[in-house]
């Protein structure tokens, strides 16, 4: 079968399938999106050498429980020993032993057949269309923010990044009823938010005034996110940070001590409440996708995905 | 009368005595402690210039209220709106409109007599010894972290740091019944808090794990200190931020998303609770005094006070 792998370049290549561990399903990939994650991968970010690719949706056909046999699934992405504290907590995303699909120690998505425990897996309902079910994962990662505080009509929010993950982190959050602003640089971006229940702006900005947010979301995927979001929030408020890249930032920590800032980092989230936004119609992040690659187009694939002003690319394997 | 100014130079200096605003009481210092900020400051931190200095304990000569007269005291340092959001949700710590003595748009302590609001005034009881009343602003910046996170019997805690602002925090937790450890470089330091509930710990070390805290307090007061307190820090778990200083951090800011950290940036705080635990006899700070200047001698206090090894040094203005 063919696979998309990084070794320090990127290359299309032939592979058998892979083996199925007696726990494991098969899984043939039908939708795969290139996420930011692996563009910062092939700049060395978590150092992976591997199968990219962690955003899929696909069917099982091979399982040890049948009930999955022929099941359309989508699979959450961390896989988790099961044994630790983490694990007993229901935190095995934060398993110390896990792997992670096409970012450590396990080959990913963008091949043909993939493999994964059945208890990743999640069924998906005939009524989600696949455009629609491969942004499972990253809408989780967006639905992650409201797991991990409270956001209500009561606070003013903003969302500092118009990528795909600012995207859908500002159709998430303007669910919750607060005073929501996407900040951005492109209109064209912002505007597939047409619908929902948000601002936008573009720095600088008449309507967007420093220290003036309860909480602010930091999605920008650049080193200069995190300062430009503490140069927004209020003393007391909360800066949620999303942006994973390779690389350091600089940063005047002073400003976080003196008013008392809290960050939260936050990474991947719960597959239930993001199937069950789509599932209700809440969201509909299908407008994010610019392109559909066959697996054979991969390598044109991530160059459209690194262009700037392009959202959503997907493959087929 | 004499005051020790910052005006890119530290200079002692002779001013009149300070004009008392009607609802100000005029103080004459008693005691004034050389804090890290302080030092800061003459690096260049906030651009503050004017009479240094935030931590006293003085003697009420001049008030509105007749009650206050004669009154030993200790002085809240932020002097603020009394009318802004803050101010009315009694956060005046974060007043926008504040001035801070010796930091902030207003004159310190480090020079005969200051003036402060009533307000910001909380008179100490008899029993307690102006060495140990001039440690209340600073534990009051310890016992903060306490109004911002549960600390309990269930935590592993890690204190990064045995600078002054260190050890009280120390001496802080060790009432809380969690797991603590001093992490320190300074045996003679870390030497202070016997008598009190505290391992202690020099890195690389047998017993400090890499990511085994639940919770890390940042007070090295060094720009490498957020990145050590990353290492030690458990996925999920919450790091308190505290050192201030002039410039700028590198930081892989990944690893705060990847492990879902929370950092808490915390500054000044209440000063009841710390009068109460001082008035209760749980923590006597007064063993970090290293010496007791004139104000006359403050420029050879100031050196002292910047030596490695060297805890509190105290002015007698």
């Amino acid at each position: 079968m063919k696979a998309l792998i990084f070794d320090g370049n990127l290359k299309l290549v032939e592979q058998p399938r892979p083996e199925c561990a007696p726990d494991d399903c098969l899984v043939r990939v039908l939708r795969a999106g290139i996420c930011n994650t692996d563009l910062e991968i092939t700049k060395g970010y978590f150092g992976f050498c591997g199968v990219l690719g962690h955003e899929f949706v696909g069917r099982v056909e091979r399982s040890a429980d049948s009930t999955l046999l022929g099941q359309r699934v989508v699979g959450e992405i961390n896989v988790s020993c099961n044994r630790c504290e983490y694990c007993r907590n229901e935190l095995g995303r934060h398993c110390p032993n896990r792997s992670v699909l096409g970012i450590l120690n396990r080959d990913g998505a963008f091949r043909q057949y993939l493999t994964l425990p059945a208890q990743n897996l999640h069924v998906i309902p005939f009524s989600l269309s696949d455009d629609a079910a491969v942004f499972v994962e990253p809408l989780a990662a967006a639905c992650e923010i409201l797991d991990q505080l409270t956001i209500s009509v009561l606070h003013r929010v903003a969302v500092l990044g118009d990528g795909k993950l600012g995207l859908l982190i500002a159709m998430v959050l303007s669910h919750t009823g607060c005073d929501l602003t996407l900040i951005g640089k492109h209109p064209a971006k912002m505007e597939r938010l047409r619908g929902y229940t948000v601002k936008s702006a573009s720095l600088p900005s008449s309507t967007v005034q420093p220290k003036s947010f309860d909480i602010v979301v930091e999605a920008t995927g650049s080193p200069q996110g995190l300062e430009m979001a503490l140069g927004l929030i209020k003393p007391r408020g909360i800066l949620v940070l999303k942006s994973t890249f390779h690389g350091q930032v600089a940063l005047n920590s002073a400003s976080i001590v003196v008013d008392e800032i809290t960050i939260v980092g936050s990474r991947c989230g719960r597959f239930t409440p993001a199937l069950q936004l789509l599932t209700e119609g809440k969201i509909d992040p299908t407008n994010l996708i610019d392109a559909t690659f066959p697996l054979e187009g991969a390598l044109e694939a991530f160059a459209m995905a690194s262009r700037p002003g392009v959202l959503k690319v997907l493959l087929t394997p």
